[in-house]
């Protein structure tokens, strides 16, 4: 498949290319889901190897990123799919889908726009560390 | 804390240094476990940057990884915990540890001595990717 040109972001003056990944059946029928169907993501940013944040898929959210080459998510405390990126600007192209021994875990490696990929402005969700002294608890 | 060295791997040719973290109470109290006491945890190779391996902690685990500066895991097919490593020799010590904005997810850059964190005796455990053709399933 020929990469794709993402022209949804006016906003950004380079283009950012979209590569879908062309997953088999198989593949995606060897993921194993936990008991809420559910797979664990980690996202990590191309180039830099930074680890950017943590979430959660669903088959349908998986075949939506591969298909679109775009991070689709499904949120467990809203109960619905979202598309990283698509209401806060920062966007993620995903470049690597790779799953892990077990098919329970999955690694995405991305391009990342805007500002990062934490909604509190941060470039990744794990800025704060144990022994560091900062304040617990979800910020 | 001074760093203390690892002395329990006379096969190993340089001595490891062993960093425990001391994290606070209040730091420990916010994170966040799932319904099972578990919270997922990402580990990542100190200096490579490569994403190793994911695996689950409960509490004692999380306060054992960060009070002996080695990675420990809670095995939820065996019900028990488990030091990386330990039979192996492909031991992990702990350079950072880190917590996400929803205090629900851990990132921990380790040093990984030894082929590497799979049992495959791949250096990472993310070692296929979806659209490689490589057979699915667990291995």
């Amino acid at each position: 498949m020929e990469p794709a040109t993402d022209t949804s972001s006016p906003e950004i003056g380079d283009q950012i290319t979209v590569t879908p990944i062309e997953a088999t059946e198989a593949e995606l029928a060897g993921v194993r889901y936990n008991a809420d169907g559910l797979v664990g993501a980690i996202v990590q940013e191309h180039g830099t190897g930074q680890v950017l944040m943590f979430a959660w898929m669903n088959e349908p959210a998986l075949r939506r990123t591969l298909e679109t080459g775009r991070m689709w998510y499904w949120s467990r405390s809203r109960q619905e799919y979202w598309c990283k990126g698509e209401t806060s600007g920062d966007r993620q192209y995903v470049r690597e889908a790779l799953y892990d021994c077990d098919v329970d875990a999955l690694l995405f490696v991305v391009e990342q726009e805007g500002r990062g990929a934490c909604h509190t402005g941060e470039r990744s969700c794990f800025f704060r560390a144990f022994g560091g002294g900062a304040t617990p608890g979800p910020v």
